[in-house]
């Protein structure tokens, strides 16, 4: 048996994966397509396992050394019904976990510590690890949910845009650049929103944010509720020892200043990355196996 | 020449018309398929000259009576482009009109005076009269407005649900009975909000204001921030003499003990539909033009 651990990040993509020694060293690295279990399971087996291949032949590897090292592959979905244990199933690995892209992404930014994650991108989740339990909140999509994604700060944009255009509320140079983006016609910016994707939407996400550190007090006003929903979400996970709080994705940065002095008292920057997090847990899964096997 | 005039209400499940004659006694009432201008203007066409027949033959008249008779079309989307125009064009009546929903709905409701009329339903939109002039705010759509429509009321319902399913925000009665409804599974609810219409999210409502005047706390924050909504809408449209507010749509009486007190005093009820409002402008139609043929 070859003491290997591969880390996967499965994510919606692209496959990433990591192979390590059994002291941790990266050793090779390796790429292929998305991972969507819930809406495309046989692809994404394949996607998994080619990405693992990838890395051990950039390692040195044959492909057959799959079979006999042990994989932690992190993916969207795995605790949605059976889902993690079909996939655990089907894999070629000798061992295999399949957990959350939660869980790989709190065990790479916190390590093994306990703490909090809030990942700010097109949605908005959180995450808790309280003595080595792990809860999640929030990352219901930004139709009913994710109130701090980038998808609600645009949507949000709009709606304001549109009532400022109706003089229901005052206009801004904000709304004012959005109306003139589509001809100052709100026609266009309805058509927009009906068939704008989360992503789409999200687009607007820095505009809101440069509009509030210019003064703009639509832009202000958007930002603050967004950060509210993120101080929100936070209290409802947090407990009096907490030890930091961890704020990952594309917004992570811009909301630092909006939150409230509790907040940005334990915020701490990440370790690592979600695929260093499956690396770490597949190395501790292969320590582990062959501790049993000993 | 004969003197009659028909209204024709051209709505969205289907176009209703009224045939009057030159006091304004309606003497035949027809109903035909819907007339969605925007996405089919050539079926439009047929079914609301179709309802315009049925009127006719409803009243004792051939249908030949179409082409020397008076009509006014009010219809969603006359004010889009050219397509008020285009309608008045291809229509065979000897003398027509095509104008708005909102018109023929303020002409129904408030008669030939001033005011302001709110339509609250599945979205929410609001037409002033001042000294004779039509000016119309909101109705974008519940995705970037409708602010006091069914269709937010209960997007907000399902949002204010998973907030408290993650103990985000306190649970109420009316939290837990969503949840019920949705086997205690938050994925349900969002799989519902994904794929729900405004249509679908407003079947809410009457649980909203329900559980609001049962002391729901949820309820109540809900409906308190769409009448909030509608008082800066009314206070953007309304001026010193503004002399009545009227509230139409299946959720106007809900909302009516949730307004501000400088709304309340100057509600009124409708003096009559839209389909009278459209007969109305037809028989002032058909006195101009016998008065300019004269």
């Amino acid at each position: 048996m070859t003491e290997l651990a591969i880390g996967i990040d499965g994510g919606g993509t692209s496959c990433r994966a990591a192979v390590a020694d059994r002291m941790g060293n990266v050793i090779g690295r390796g790429k292929a397509g998305p991972a969507n279990i819930l809406s495309n399971l046989e692809n994404s087996l394949v996607n998994i396992v080619e990405s693992a291949r990838q890395a051990l032949r950039d390692a040195g590897f044959e492909n057959e050394t799959v079979s006999t090292s042990t994989a932690v592959i992190g993916v969207a979905g795995a605790n949605v019904g059976d889902y993690g244990k079909r996939i655990e199933k089907a894999l070629p690995f000798r061992n295999r976990e399949v957990v959350t892209d939660a869980l790989i992404s709190l065990q790479g930014a916190l390590g093994d510590g306990d703490g909090i994650v809030g990942a700010l991108g097109t949605g908005s989740v959180y995450n808790a690890r309280r003595n080595g339990t792990l809860h999640g909140i929030g990352g219901w999509g930004s139709i009913v949910g994710d109130q701090a994604s980038g998808a609600r700060l645009g949507r949000d944009l709009l709606e304001k845009t549109l009532l400022s255009y109706d003089k229901v509320r005052p206009a801004s140079p904000l709304t004012e650049k959005v109306m003139a983006e589509y001809g100052n016609d709100p026609e266009r910016v309805v058509e927009f929103a009906h068939t704008a994707r989360p992503t789409d939407f999200a687009r607007y996400a820095p505009m809101v944010f440069e509009g509030a550190q210019a003064g703009d007090v639509t832009a202000i006003e958007i930002v603050k509720d967004a950060a509210r929903a993120i101080g929100e979400s936070l209290d409802a996970l947090s407990w009096a020892e907490c030890p930091s709080i961890c704020l990952l994705g594309g917004l992570a940065k811009a909301y630092h200043p909006w939150l409230a002095d509790r907040h940005k008292a334990l915020l701490t920057e990440p370790k690592a990355d979600a695929l260093q997090g499956a690396v770490d847990l597949a190395v501790k899964l292969l320590r582990e196996r062959q501790r049993g096997a000993a």
